[in-house]
């Protein structure tokens, strides 16, 4: 059998995803990595693979049939999806929901010029609670859709703890509110605020001498981040950190509850939920997955760009559809 | 706006979901009921709605665009889909997983002769659920998954109470084990047996003077209905039963666990549930869904057999890509 041959550009930690996702699909294979680094920097996983300046990409994209681009949505993804499409069928996980559409326009332009297909904002939000929202919302138009997130760590929260004056390391989770989602599950469509949603937990080490008491009221005040939330900040030791903060976990829960007649008994409830011990080996394995369908959809002709909306899921699996039928049906 | 015309095929509960849903869509409208039954005997919520005769499906196929088919897998859906495909793009709800691919091979043929487009084993088990099988394992290559069902009443097992001599009224419920959801759910891949996974509850009025004991102990020892599983057998009277048992709840959960690492806290679970509060009509909205997916795609000029795995999501939507972009994704 011909392999999927992946690309990666952007080494990280979704990167180092991407790879190990890679690993547990038999019908791919990692064909180079593309970073910004100097190359000899980097020290792979997989044994034999290249690695390249991404400057090298226009010269080296006839080694891949998909580049998987793991960089930053700030500010690398707006430059690098685009400039990336003009050599290859590409994938990122853009998240800037707002910026979406603009995103889409520069990859989709890009893409049609060179007859390259590109998928964007594939994860999980964007991504599959994106697809769980528009599958539920379809189905039950009368109804209301609730995202919660949560348990799991909010990097730009965290940053934020750590550029309070006194804060040594600190991690923040987002909490969804336990009361508040079972007034969704019992249909009840309650309006919730943002307080009612979400608690913020955070743990802090604080440099040696500094006023915690100071510490907490920066956080707790702190205007975007945190203000609108009941936050509880934990002071803890640099070990205690160090054993129980270092994973990555996050997930969430997409719900959809609708009526469908007007008698009683008509009350219907849509939940999806992800609980995962690392946010970004899970999103490296639905970019992989989004990776065989752009393959496919390349391969029929297809061309320009696409969200997790535009994909049939079949292009998704790596049985036939034959096979899906008989058995996954 | 010109709305996409619906037909439907058989106006038992199924049917009278679809005529529900369809108020719900504003871009549809009913166009057609076709019966069996003497259509004056069929009445209609829908005021101005004609009703015509299984066999004038050939002569008024031109005021449809979609024709929904209500009929039951076992004798009706086999004959019924095939036949009507001729004529119009058809949708049905087929749930006799064995045979699906005999099937959508006869719904293909007929399609692609035609020029039609239909979608069989649209639903949720068929369908929602199998979309969430597929997403999950194409995610999640290396991991167990998992379909609870219930609680809900299953009608094969309720018909099978009623057959019982003495039994005057019977329903059945399938119950997931909550235990064993929780060991899925902490990621421990458990083995599961059938008698692990569901229990079925029954609760049934008895003919006056007849012997509960033979009652109870006939259900609980029968093959292939209730054998194998822990079965417990309720008596009430007629007006419990009338007053708590009438309705049609059902639900599910379906869940897959997986590792992406190789380190630790690289444990990932994918959860889905549905909490149906009347399982006829939410299948019949999950069918209308779908019917404005076959209106687009035979539009778009697709035709032949379709599943649920087959249709890109937007199509399931009656926001345009560009909305769905901006705001769902």
């Amino acid at each position: 059998m011909e392999k999927i041959r992946i690309g990666i550009a952007g080494y990280g930690n979704l990167g180092k995803g991407v790879e190990l996702a890679v690993r547990q699909n038999p019908d791919m294979e990692l064909a180079a990595v593309f970073t910004r680094r100097a190359p000899e920097s980097v020290s792979l996983k997989t044994p034999g693979v290249p690695v390249y300046k991404d400057e090298q990409l226009a010269d080296k994209a006839k080694e891949l049939d998909v580049l998987i681009i793991c960089g930053g949505s700030a500010t690398d993804l707006p430059k690098q999806t685009p400039e990336m499409a003009k050599y290859v069928s590409v994938i990122d996980s853009f998240d800037t929901h707002a910026k979406i559409p603009e995103h889409f326009a520069a990859v989709d332009a890009a893409c049609k010029a060179a007859g390259t297909l590109g998928i964007i904002s594939v994860g999980w939000d964007p991504g599959l609670f994106s697809l769980n929202r528009l599958y539920a919302e379809s189905i039950l138009p009368n109804g209301s859709s609730y995202t919660f997130w949560g348990k799991g760590v909010s990097q730009g929260h965290s940053d934020a703890i750590r550029r309070v004056p006194g804060v040594k390391r600190g991690i923040q989770y987002t909490v969804p509110v336990e009361e508040a989602m079972e007034q969704v599950r019992a249909c009840k469509n309650p309006e919730l605020t943002t307080r009612q949603k979400h608690t913020r937990e955070c743990f802090v080490v604080a440099e040696e001498g500094a006023d915690k008491a100071a510490i907490e009221e920066a956080i707790k005040t702190m205007p975007n981040y945190f203000d609108e939330y009941d936050t509880t900040v934990n002071f803890i030791t640099e070990e205690e950190f160090e054993a129980n903060h270092k994973g990555m976990p996050h997930g969430g829960f997409v719900m959809r509850s609708g009526k469908t007649g007007d008698g009683e008994n008509t009350d219907q409830m849509i939940e999806f939920s992800l609980k995962l011990g690392s946010n970004p080996e899970f999103t490296s394995s639905v970019l992989v997955a989004y990776a065989r369908a752009a393959y496919r959809m390349k391969k029929e002709g297809q061309s320009g760009c696409k969200t997790v909306f535009d994909i049939a899921p079949a292009y998704l699996s790596p049985a036939s559809p034959e096979e899906l039928r008989a058995h996954s049906l």
